[in-house]
């Protein structure tokens, strides 16, 4: 025990300590009422604004207007939260029931001073600290349980900026069920949506745009992991250790807010199918029609209503303006509703083998209907693929 | 002023708040001398060793014994560390010279807390924390200065782990006197390198592996970016205030960072130009072959070298087992002996644009070799960007 001077010393040098830590674990940065164009240093949104200036979006600042779910926030999820946070999403809702590992370590994101904590709370924390002007809204609950599943279509109707739906939902989940679960919601909701997902071996991955009856959905056709040297071994399975790389996981997540943010802000072409495999660093592309034999009902409700519209639409333009032009609102012209109007998939070709086992009758009938329609655009994806 | 009693109470709450913070703040693991397969929640490199198990990579541990220098940390450069430093790579160099700027929080990677810091010692706190294990070192000059050159070739020289080279050079600068700058040391001490870049408009990009002597060198023809839809007016200029998106930055550095792991792993096929255009995701390769009048004299140098040893390397193939193989040590075949021996550069093609201005004389006689030469490979590169 000391004097009280003594005391009074050491007092100041923790307080002063304490000072600058704390300054280090908080946002160095107050919250921005207007976002700004001006080219200063100070200026965190300077370099996203001049994406006004070089002509690629028309109004960047819409991105504030917008709400964005990220169901799963693991190696793909909390980079892309990362990602929407950085370029100032107006709220992001962050759905995970996991906890932080040091077995997460070897992907980007979560540090191993977060060990043990919610990954949730703890993605939220640093997202807070990274933009403060990113509403943030943590669900820290498994979406697949019964009772859950009401909470997390409420959640997805009711959370979005003005009370309603949110914008879009990407789903960065790692197993079959969780991904079932949001088309399930999302078809019933009306709600778009993309999937993503990495290989167990870590070196490929792909994304998917699922937009309600206009696009197939997770039910019409398991999504698809497209490569020339993978082989069935090499797709996820439960109980394995999966292998993962904070390369490839970046790219997926960047592909996936990428194309979300062309979604969102209007530029660009959106993807609907964009896969990854790194051994030969090769691309696939392509469209997924939906199944008209889809056995989830609210899909073929969808493509019904949707195709109603369609056919509205384009016979209306056709009587006010005459052929259809290129930029119409529903994205297609006269020979896409013509395609549309066969509800095919697509769902073979060499090369290409399922992400997912299917399970239960769900899976004969969409194989049955692989082997036995149509394959509308079959030879359009053995060209793309033989070119590259 | 308080009783001494009142004191030792603050003073133990201040320690207490103290102690919760630091642990915040400083690596929540020691050292791990050995990686391990185990598949334990606490092996931050489970998931990374599984790359074994699954038939990816044959030796996975061997990334210890590798030293890579990452010069420039900035969008791409930072998140490049990030990746390699959660890999587990042995050792790291950063060169940067500059600040972190609350401007750059559109990009992965730096906290507003870090603004005003060097970028290189705020980028070393935060990896070492993230992964104790690797040998981080920083170099805080700009590397173009006279003064800085001999430095920085000393450093590429004599840093690597057993104190000779480093195995590999990333370029993650974002001006073209810096490439030239690294294209001269890396051709004069005949290191590996692989260049990025991102365009100013920040929804397009490129990788480039350049080996001296056996792949062209950034003065044997500047790097190419190639878009159909990008004008020149989209490249980047000085005094421009560029745009930039932490998605297209993370996918540039995944893929560098993914190749620089194909090569120093020994996995896959490494990349010799990979390029990226965001709009329409398309995802240009090809292979440029080195310049035979190339401005560098080091580049001729390697060029006459490197022929010789394949001409050898062939001769002896032959003589002892037959037809060359395609997995011999120079990833050659004949065919490719062939071309290399005509050392033409395949630089034009419609639809692809130079990235960078080359200055004086170099530029011209590139362009000349461009407008005159025979182009190799024209067809098969317009035909790849066709198909697509």
């Amino acid at each position: 025990m000391g004097t009280v001077e003594e005391l009074l010393k050491i007092n100041e040098e923790l307080r002063n300590k304490l000072e600058e830590l704390t300054k280090k674990n908080h946002a160095a940065r107050s919250k921005i009422d207007e976002m700004s164009s001006q080219v200063v240093d100070s200026n965190p949104y300077s370099r996203l604004m001049a994406l006004k200036k070089m002509g690629i979006v028309k109004n960047y600042e819409q991105i504030r207007t917008y709400c964005v779910a990220v169901v799963g926030v693991g190696g793909v999820g909390s980079v892309a939260a990362e990602m929407l946070t950085r370029c100032g999403i107006g709220k992001l809702l962050l759905f995970d029931y996991d906890k932080v590992e040091l077995a997460n370590m070897n992907r980007l994101f979560f540090q191993p001073h977060q060990s043990g904590l919610s990954k949730v709370e703890a993605a939220a924390e640093t997202l807070r600290n990274i933009n403060p002007d990113v509403n943030i809204t943590t669900f820290n609950y498994n979406i697949t349980t019964v009772d859950n599943f009401e909470n997390f279509q409420s959640a997805l109707l009711t959370q979005g900026l003005s009370g309603g739906p949110v914008d879009l939902v990407l789903s960065c989940v790692d197993n079959f069920e969780a991904r079932l679960t949001i088309n399930t919601v999302c078809n019933e909701s009306d709600l778009n949506w993309f999937e993503s997902g990495v290989a167990e071996n870590a070196i490929s991955g792909h994304i998917q745009f699922i937009e309600p009856g206009r696009t197939a959905c997770f039910a019409c056709v398991p999504p698809l992991i497209v490569a020339s040297n993978i082989d069935e071994k090499t797709l996820k399975r439960d109980g394995v250790c999966a292998a993962s790389l904070p390369t490839t996981m970046a790219i997926v997540a960047g592909f996936l807010v990428q194309n979300a943010l062309k979604y969102l802000l209007k530029f660009g072409d959106v993807a609907n199918y964009l896969g990854y495999s790194a051994l030969n660093d090769f691309f696939p592309t392509m469209s997924l029609k939906p199944n008209k034999n889809c056995d989830d009902n609210f899909c073929r409700k969808r493509q019904e209503e949707k195709l109603g519209k369609v056919e509205e639409k384009v016979r209306q333009e056709i009587e006010e303006e005459g052929p259809v032009h290129e930029d119409n609102e529903w994205g297609i012209s006269l020979v896409d509703e013509s395609v549309i109007d066969e509800k095919e998939t697509t769902i073979a070709a060499s090369g290409i083998a399922f992400a997912y086992t299917v399970p239960t009758e769900g899976q004969k009938e969409t194989q049955g209907t692989s082997g036995t329609s149509k394959e509308v655009s079959l030879e359009e994806l053995m060209a793309q693929m033989k070119a590259i």
